[in-house]
């Protein structure tokens, strides 16, 4: 056991209720990205972040972005960076976190008012931003601050980078970071990401790899302009008709992939990480119950967790231009773009992927016999991530968990992406750990949002647990 | 000829200023019947056409028809209904039109004031409702005082059914006709209904059919709450797959529908039918100028015509639940409503049609192994119509047609569905006929309406004769 770890994490019981009082204040500043008139909220949560850092000795600024791209009246949330140590013989890990949260109203169906934390009985802390991403933010600065009280010499440098627009795009984030990898980030030796989610309710995790996204429109068109089903019905082609066949030939109700040649770019399953799956704290249950029914593919456990994580998947999500309303309308709509996305997976190129759809595409339409207009476009993609969980960063973080929680952290993927950590990746070529805390059941950017303050306390002694174990790991990389 | 036409016809020329200023006057009156502000102007279109009747010396009433379904603090229009003369030996003619139009704004791209008749240098009068359907309502109106002032004895008894909803549904009229039936308009011994278009801009022509619509939903649900791709795609059988699927199983690109059985529904080809569509004034290039493309199914104009008018078809309109916004955006959709009609003919009853419907999706959809749930029901349907064109009706409208025009009208039938005609000849058990006015360039529900000078003026001499031989046509019901 690391040797401060006793006296800090005491100190960290003794200062939970400033520590939830620093959360509530945050919580009660509507920080909403999305919502312009927020914007001065967004910026104040920013400056709060600024003031309690400062207090705490570390070095901050406020660092503009510009304009907001589009928008060109509203200027974008400062990004907050901050140095706390600057001992060129310890270690230095930056951190990342966002100050900007999700749209909420009490009318979407809350039973507390969203930027109110409320408390329960069980100790679950509801509030917009409880969970995604203020208490995680804070944790870290509960962590310096702990530190202080109880005297512990903080065992790294401590680089923050903290945006306000994670919620609407990141905007401008990655030139950002890109700008200051040689800069500011200079010196970090390691990245850890607080901003997801273990797998259930009971088991940490660490979480060291993504799924990539590559987003696609399939526009067909024909006619100049909607028609009337009862006048051209019959005599014109349609192009929702030939759009619902191409659409209906990319996959299949069992979420087969149907484009040929896209298997062959998947990485094919170790017998080594094959064995990863049976131990991994998930249940068919777990999944059912987040479903709300129990229509999956697969009836069991590893083979769900590989579908969700190392396995493309291709979901269609709609189509624009034709009749979407309740009711009935007879039109014959003249341009439809269907939407799919495939979520790809080691070692599945971007540029591979796209060169496969387009040929799927092309040759279904073909065969339709269609004299329509087809365009498919790739309207965006991000790659996905895969980190070594066998670099000093994940051991230091592995380490930190069973100290804390008493139990080796689960090794996890996930389905969804958060680009910035592949920017924070490339950028600055360090290791970077996805170091979740609140649990599976927070809600995230639903209605009644809240971290349960377990989470929360134990969250603050497990972000300060983990830099005193990458302090101690050797230095050699992996 | 009739000895009577001639002094009638110079009457309409010489009234054809005073004609067309009746016209501006009704189009300057906003009788939108969709929006709830412009009620008053609906009201206040029909007792201008109650004044200008009672004026002529018609016996008018205005009926109400009680509050709007779904908008019980709205009453609905009246109904205009009206009797020109009582003569026991003349046949009476029932004759219907209406008097609200569709909405219109000049910022949706109208050239001119959409309610200001605007006549341009080529005699094309501009408004919304010009042809839709105030010109030709104002076409009987006209006749009876072009007859007064000609002194010419009115050649039948006329019954008027003006209404105030067409393009809002027809709310209420059903039951009114029906009520009506045996009481105001037990006297009719046929029906005249001028609210179509002639098929081309040269040829008259006399309408004897309609296809029928049956309009469905399929509902397939999984999920109990929209998913996200990334987290879910890949473990869950996803609504949009199943969905695509079972509509890519309806029709295929060239019209052809894939249900099985419903060919054998459909009444067989004669010679003699057959024969008829050479005739037709129509061309390829007709078909190309509505529809703004070349993608058209058939290269020909008979089968073009079998398409629109004595085959069925089928087309797939939209997608209710899912993703339809411009922009990408990553849901799995927990609940899809895909949505599509089927425009049928002689001799497709609706139950056969649903039955065959049902058990195809049901079949199709057994067969993706799916565990979602899937409810297919028939939203509204509405039945062909047939009438007979050797009827005496259809023999005085030819008549007419050639007196006026010179040519023998065209006998057609159209693609789409006009619910009140199979309404009334249901409610009267007599013949109807569709005698339009204006030609296939007016652009009824589109902006800048239109009606030719012509077209009105030569309209309202057609109207007239065709009452006259009516008045002289054998009693022998065909």
């Amino acid at each position: 056991m690391a040797p401060k770890l006793d006296s800090y994490f005491k100190t960290v019981d003794s200062l939970a209720d400033s520590f939830i009082d620093r959360l509530r204040k945050a919580v009660a500043i509507p920080s909403v990205s999305a919502d312009e008139e927020r914007r001065p909220d967004v910026v104040k949560m920013g400056h709060f972040l600024k003031d309690e850092l400062t207090a705490l000795g570390a070095h901050v600024e406020a660092r503009p972005l510009g304009p907001q791209p589009h928008k060109e009246h509203l200027e974008l949330p400062p990004v907050i960076v901050a140095r706390y140590g600057e001992d060129p013989k310890k270690r230095t890990i930056l951190v990342y976190g966002h100050y900007d949260v999700q749209p909420a109203l009490k009318e979407d169906g809350w039973a507390t008012e969203p930027f109110e934390l409320t408390i329960d009985d069980k100790g679950r802390m509801y509030g917009r931003g409880s969970t995604d991403d203020k208490g995680p933010v804070l944790g870290w600065i509960n962590a310096i601050e702990a530190h202080q009280k109880a005297g512990v010499d903080f065992p790294v440098n401590l680089l923050m980078c903290f945006e306000g627009m994670e919620e609407y795009g990141s905007e401008g984030l990655d030139d950002f970071i890109n700008a200051e990898a040689k800069k500011f980030f200079k010196d970090a030796d390691a990245v850890c990401i607080s901003d997801n989610y273990w797998l259930g309710t009971e088991k940490p995790c660490l979480t060291y790899g993504l799924r990539g996204c590559n987003y696609y429109s399939i526009e067909i068109s024909g006619p100049g302009q909607d028609l009337h089903s009862g006048v051209f019905g019959g005599t014109a082609q349609e192009p929702m008709t030939d759009l619902v066949r191409v659409m209906g030939s990319l996959v299949d109700t069992n979420g087969k992939i149907l484009i040929s040649g896209l298997d062959d770019l998947v990485a094919p399953m170790t017998d080594e990480e094959k064995s990863l799956y049976g131990d991994i704290a998930f249940t068919m249950d777990n999944l059912y119950e987040s479903l709300g029914s129990k229509t999956g593919i697969y009836d069991d456990k590893e083979r769900t967790l590989m579908g969700r994580w190392r396995y493309p998947s291709l979901s269609l999500h709609g189509i624009e231009g034709a009749f979407s309303a309740p009711g009935a309308k007879t039109v014959i709509p003249a341009k439809v773009i269907g939407k799919f996305s495939i979520r790809t997976v080691p070692n599945m190129e971007i540029e591979d992927v796209d060169k496969l759809v387009y040929a799927h595409i092309d040759k279904v339409f073909k065969s339709l016999g269609s004299k329509n207009t087809l365009k498919t476009i790739n309207q965006h993609s991000g790659k996905w991530w895969v980190a070594s969980p066998k670099h000093w960063n994940f051991t230091a973080a592995a380490k930190a968990v069973q100290e804390v929680w008493g139990v080796q952290p689960d090794l996890t993927r996930e389905g969804g992406s958060i680009p910035v950590t592949l920017t924070f990746e490339q950028a600055t070529g360090k290791n970077v750990l996805l170091l979740p805390m609140g649990s599976s059941t927070d809600a995230a950017h639903s209605i009644n949002e809240k971290l349960d303050r377990r989470n929360y306390i134990e969250g603050i002694k497990l972000l300060g647990a983990y830099l005193h174990y990458v302090a101690e790991e050797p230095m050699k990389e992996s």
